[in-house]
């Protein structure tokens, strides 16, 4: 067989070689026809139904602690969803129908489903997706009871490469990177879950290569560029050879400057704790972006500010010599955590979420949430700054401050250690980059999220497939609104940085640079690359380039641009 | 009983005099115990239930008729819901299953009603708001079956003002403007659907008094005045004069120019040929925007060619010195439209609407649309420009215009008369506020629509009462856009209006000037007013004004220099 080549996009700065597993998750197992009622022993049937439901909370429990180990707690969170169903009762009584009717236990799950499938199929958005999660207990509990096989993505052999035609969380949460040498799949785009999931664990990977993955035979050679996007099967000798050496840039644990000199902070995006060994061992300056939801999910109450204080410390220990900053609570309505009012709404992403409920319903979590952060300050060996997110308005961030302040004021009176850190914003929705220059005259720090500044300003949502064209960052909207934000900055004293995708894409470090960013942070694994990129970086080219990129008319021409094959 | 006065927020430039009725929504009525199943005929019963779902549906067809003479289309598709609901076989069994269990037919309904709306109110979003639908029909079937009475808005006394908590668009559709004086509601602001429902209607209203409004008892004497919010109770004669010969401004059909004789178009927003009329009548000089979506919905096919022609055509012979903006069809995800494909978006203000649809799954639609507009476009008395919604890049622009010139070519070819339009979009995404310098070289206009321009450059929908403070045109980076925009225009033959809510509020008329717009388009009852305060302008004071406003930090200080009680 000769070598071949499939383009995708790749989202990781890493090659893997290996040979093609494919994973398409099972199918509901046909199953014969149901036997004679007399021959069932109704008694028997109910116990094999008890031993599979047992059998499959095992199975979702271990699942669920290898994806909190290897991913995070949001991850693992789907499975408690799954959990939760297997025991839920009107489904239980459904499949109890079903036994007491005669059936077998398989059988018995089989009917017993269909009618809460149904129900959910009729209804619309995320309940509908709830039809797909019950399809997955079914036919687990169904594999179970007539002894079927499934892929398991966590026991798969060394060297596999997943192909598949997506990766849920709950898929890509049973990979383990130490095996896996990467994986592949037909849609997605460098924001796409299994893409940020690829760069938080390190693993080559490309996304969005289309409908001729499918052609692709289960045990053919690979070799994966998560660089180029480049996916070769039954590669040469030197291909293999090729990825193997490929030139991973080197770590570099000291701060980059550009060629002529302009320092440029390189910093991590970190989710939970697991990471910051990671974002230290990639070298990262900092913690550009510590979002802090993963101390508040999974529980039936919040964190109190003991717990919260000590997680702080912890991040800030990482980076004696480095700035952690640590963005407070971003949750809406899109999210479950039960001990919080969290409404259903139209449109969540254009709803009460951020700052916004920080100022309002969930006022006290803000407050204990400052408070253990002041605390933090004072005793972690780093230096703090504390982000807002989707502030919109300057009274919110001002309001911001006066909780910080009266926060500040409660631990002097109590005599307790505190210091206060660096306060800055996110800058993520369009009002707030319209008013960069207002943002910045009060906060210490801007920092451009750009998953979610995209998904304003171009109102297109991310996850939304039909407008995924649409959500990125390329476009020359968005690029004029980050302009905007660093203009409103000039001549005041606060810095500019970016923790969005964006960050990451080393392609984009000149631009960004040009762009007269003052720090970008990533994932970990992004970070050799960008610090190569940005000491490679002539701050006066690089400002030329992203002159050009505001004066293009569309995507195509930011990305001829970048490409360099542009003219003028 | 002395004067008091109540404020809240005037929507609309009108004073209404009369007595208050009060309008509450049926509670379920309260049943006696179920008689004793020997004592009920079931046969008998099953009848009654029979004849209250016959009057029911009667009660039902007679509203959505008069809902569709006096609002439209979109608002009679409610009782479309409503009246599928009362067929719904799943329900239908559920209550005959009451019915075989021997219980009365109020009850039966009581019953039969209860397991649905319990499943839907489970449910999330949208299918939630089912449960109500379910619940106004349960009552309605109870009301009829046990004799009981309700306040019937659409058979009020003359000179009744409606108090209620809030009207929903099937509560307003029920409002004839010919007896009822005027309504007054404790929630919502000036964009909520009561208050666009009063402007089309021309109905005096005042929102947003909040919980005092609850303590003004049925009968009362009131004056409302929909310019400055106030509610007056008991009022005095002077009072009741004063509301009698409220100075109206005149209505102008001339066109009007500034105090130093810049023109101002001042145009009419429409959303369906009944409202024409009302348009000419109040002086427009042309529409500014004609919403087309009328003509989709609440059918079970698209609207052909011929029929789309002799709409426009009527449209652009109402107006034929002016000129006629006709918006290309606007829907997404939120709107029910049985032969479109609609997907089901968690986000669908960010997901897959206007142009997209007409460039993607809509494109045979949107070629239909625009031959009968450049058909129209010869043939209609007026000038038309024809407007595309939602674009976000320049490529979809340029993809429009090509289909455009694809459709010419095909006219030319067929040797059917046409005429190429005035070409050009709205902009309402942040994308296009940012690109207005790109979109302006390409088009002939721009038309800037504040609803949805707020909604994504402030990231709060509208109608999501959790945000509402933040959805206001007033915030200064709404300002800001708007400038972008208009600045973005400047030295080009583009001409740039406005057809958001915003155009239509006199209070900002004198900004709007100041911020360079040439067009102003809104609700037909407020032209006279804001043609007056237009002829009042002098243009060097608004335009300091408007600069005032876009160095402002806050939508507070914003509202302070309107008051014009700011000092700089």
């Amino acid at each position: 067989m000769s070598e071949r080549t499939l383009s995708g996009i790749g989202v990781t700065p890493l090659s893997g070689v290996g040979t093609v597993v494919w994973y398409r998750p099972d199918e509901a197992l046909e199953l014969d026809d149901p036997p004679r009622q007399s021959e069932v022993d109704a008694e028997a049937e109910r116990e094999r139904f008890e031993d599979a439901r047992d059998a499959a909370r095992e199975e979702l429990e271990a699942e669920r602690e290898r994806a909190r180990e290897r991913v995070g707690d949001e991850e693992a969170a789907v499975f408690d969803a799954h959990l939760q169903f297997l025991d839920d009762p009107e489904i239980e009584s459904a499949v109890d129908a079903e036994l007491e009717e005669g059936l077998s236990a398989e059988h018995a799950v089989s009917e017993g489903f269909a009618g809460p499938i149904e129900q959910f199929e009729a209804m619309e958005g995320r309940m509908a997706e709830r039809a797909d999660d019950l399809r997955d207990i079914r036919d687990r509990l169904v594999r179970l009871l007539v002894g079927g096989e499934r892929t398991d993505l966590s026991a798969l052999p060394e060297g596999s490469v997943v192909f598949a035609e997506r990766l849920t969380p709950s898929d890509t949460a049973q990979l383990d990177p130490e095996i896996v040498s990467g994986f592949v799949t037909a849609t997605g785009g460098r924001t796409s879950h299994a893409a940020i999931f690829a760069r938080s664990l390190a693993l080559p990977a490309v996304v969005g290569v289309g409908d001729d993955l499918f052609a692709v035979e289960e045990g053919t050679d690979v070799v994966v560029d998560g660089d180029t996007g480049d996916v070769t099967l039954n590669p040469t000798e030197e291909t293999r050879a090729a990825a193997a050496d490929s030139d991973r840039a080197e770590v570099r644990s000291d701060p980059v400057a550009t060629s002529d000199g302009k320092p440029i902070e390189v910093a991590a995006n970190v989710g939970q704790p697991a990471e910051l060994e990671g974002a230290t061992e990639q070298g990262a300056d900092g913690i550009g972006l510590y979002r802090t939801e993963f101390l508040f999910l999974e529980r039936e109450s919040p964190p109190d500010e003991e717990e919260q204080y000590e997680t702080y410390v912890e991040a800030l220990d990482a980076f004696p010599e480095g700035r952690v900053v640590v963005r407070t609570l971003d949750v809406g309505g899109d999210k479950p955590i039960p001990y919080l009012e969290l409404p259903e709404e139209e449109n969540p992403f254009l709803g009460d979420r951020g700052i916004r409920r920080s100022l309002g319903v969930d006022a006290d979590l803000f407050e204990t949430q400052l408070r253990a952060l002041l605390r933090a300050a004072a005793d972690g060996a780093g230096d703090l700054a504390v982000m807002i997110p989707m502030v919109a308005t300057v009274e919110e961030f001002e309001s911001a401050r006066e909780t910080l302040d009266s926060v500040a004021a409660d631990l002097d009176s109590e005599a307790v250690d505190y210091e206060i850190p660096e306060f800055g914003l996110m800058i993520e929705t369009p009002s707030a980059a319209f008013m960069a220059d207002e943002f910045a005259a009060r906060a210490e720090f801007l920092s451009i999220g750009t998953n979610d500044l995209t998904q304003y300003v171009m109102a297109a949502s991310r996850g939304n497939e039909r407008v995924s064209e649409l959500h990125d960052p390329q476009h020359p909207a968005v690029l004029r609104a980050i302009a905007r934000t660093v203009d409103g900055a000039e001549g005041t004293d606060a810095w500019v940085g970016m923790c969005g995708e964006m960050a990451g894409d080393p392609e984009l470090t000149e631009l960004l640079v040009g762009l007269s960013l003052d720090e970008l942070s990533m994932s970990a694994v992004t970070i050799p690359d960008v610090k190569a990129n940005v000491s490679e970086t002539d701050r006066e080219s690089a400002e030329k380039l992203a002159k050009r990129t505001l004066q293009a008319s569309t995507k195509r021409d930011v990305e001829r641009l970048l490409d360099g094959d542009a003219e003028n």
